[in-house]
């Protein structure tokens, strides 16, 4: 089973999926995994100092002679440093998130590197457009992680990116299996990025705990906390709870917020405190039921794709 | 071009489009023209007084040989006198929303009619399929007017409702062209209940006022508001900012926030003040770009839907 898309084609992939970078999950061994098996897999760079993340690029592509890449978060303080990691280490692709497209772009280019910025509205996947990246990642409302304020799902999004850009679109957002895939693919997209799927496979570097919270996760087990002061959406416990109370008693204080929040990623995704901590999750955690290895996740993949291109075309009777 | 699912087989239509009963734009003329082009149109009652609802099923029934319905929302006070006249007219479908589905479902099946249930949850699809439903709607987060508190985008419920229940699933939310058409149809569903892009049809009863605001509206020109008092998806305008500002200012003063939006979508609806009033549309609003009729619309979602399957299977290279 094969899919040749322009996402395909511009990363030299077998299928048009790509596990999302995200904290305290996406190593070297889960972007590496995702690489060998025909993805693209990506190195999370949001929850590493610079010299960590030099050493998950040594050990990626020692693990894999396949392309993979690096997620950047822009606004990190120290975004700089990591950005001059990921260009002496010369790696093939870069997806920025969080911050102005066009901040690194001449330097990733200069290299050679392929650049994708994430985006949440039309607005700014025109801007990512603009200012050269080679493709745009459409999140929605639906996705895990920080997300954008306008609240525009993958259903309503992708289509409206589609006609508004000329460059390739990727979407993400509440896609956790192939028929996601599918209907991704339909809606216009070239391709798909997948977060919470990856999240809870073996080769993820998120805490046990973790991992069996998104395979308990159901429809309405996620929401969305800290609407001003990052916006994210991430299983209910103990800890959205407080920030929601918080959120609702002082809104305007975004201090509090981040304050609040601090550290509360890597409480929840790595070291597993799945009551205090911050668990980030898409409302595709209730379509996960096992934490499986990507080998095998691709193997459900490719099988679950195949099942919904037949049923489709059975749809014909013309 | 033609697509036989089980819920073209199920309703005896063409294609498995259904056009959302909508408050003040799902008169007669809609539904019937609807009907006539191959897929199921639905009388709003939301917006009916009964014997206005009998006039509609009367005129309907001359214009079209074909099946339609009603949608009927059970939380009305005269929900009792709204069923009895879709009893007495046998209306060949009923579709009810917001409310419990159980509530008139024994009379409706004992008349033989087709009866289906709007959800926004796995849980709601599970009551909807215990109590009997022929099929359900699960509508997305992203779905215009009156919607579910747990936020569940298309893109994410639809394969969860379609996994936990064995009766045809309608997707619904965020879909106005033939792409959202072929993607809902890859998630798993069986058809499509679509409202804003049949809003902004010559047909549709709506103002012109109304109608343009769709077309003219972008990705990030809807909003939720309302949350405790009816939770609604609706252009943003004066209407709705006012609505934020006092659910921020008195969250738990439903009352107010009643009272404040009583007669509101008449006003904005069907009278076209489109400052003060409540104009209800989904995120697919940003896909619309003009007014034009039922059967322009149907022959637009034929040649989109072609290309999309065009698109997909151009994917394979196997």
């Amino acid at each position: 089973m094969k899919l040749e898309t322009k996402v395909t084609k511009l990363f030299n992939i077998e299928l048009p999926i790509i596990q999302a970078g995200m904290v305290w999950v996406s190593g070297w061994e889960l972007a590496a995994a995702t690489s060998n098996n025909g993805g693209l897999g990506l190195i999370g760079a949001g929850s590493m100092k610079p010299e960590i993340l030099r050493e998950h690029i040594s050990k990626c592509k020692a693990a894999t002679a396949k392309p993979f890449g690096v997620n950047l978060p822009l606004l990190r303080g120290d975004a700089e440093e990591l950005a001059q990691v990921i260009l002496e280490e010369n790696v093939p692709v870069v997806f920025t998130s969080a911050g102005h497209p066009g901040k690194f772009i001449e330097r990733f280019k200069s290299k050679g590197m392929i650049v994708v910025h994430v985006v949440s509205s039309v607005k700014h996947a025109l801007k990512a457009e603009s200012v050269g990246c080679d493709a745009v990642v459409g999140e929605g409302f639906e996705a895990g992680g920080h997300n954008g304020p306008d609240e525009i799902t993958t259903f309503a999004l992708i289509p409206q990116i589609v006609d508004a850009v000329k460059i390739p679109v990727i979407a993400a957002g509440g896609i956790a299996d192939g028929r996601g895939i599918v209907a991704a693919l339909a809606l216009g997209a070239e391709g798909v990025q997948i977060g919470t799927r990856f999240a809870a496979t073996i080769e993820s570097s998120a805490h046990e705990n973790y991992k069996n919270e998104i395979v308990k996760a159901k429809d309405n087990s996620t929401t969305i906390i800290l609407r001003r002061a990052g916006f994210a959406r991430t299983l209910k416990n103990e800890f959205s709870e407080l920030a929601i109370q918080q959120e609702l008693k002082a809104p305007d204080d975004v201090k509090t917020l981040i304050k609040l929040s601090d550290k509360k990623e890597r409480l929840g995704i790595f070291e597993g405190d799945a009551k205090n901590g911050m668990l980030e999750a898409g409302q595709g955690a209730g379509l996960i039921n096992e934490v499986i290895s990507v080998e095998e996740l691709f193997v459900k993949f490719k099988k679950e794709i195949e099942e919904a291109f037949e049923r489709l075309n059975g749809f014909r009777n013309d």
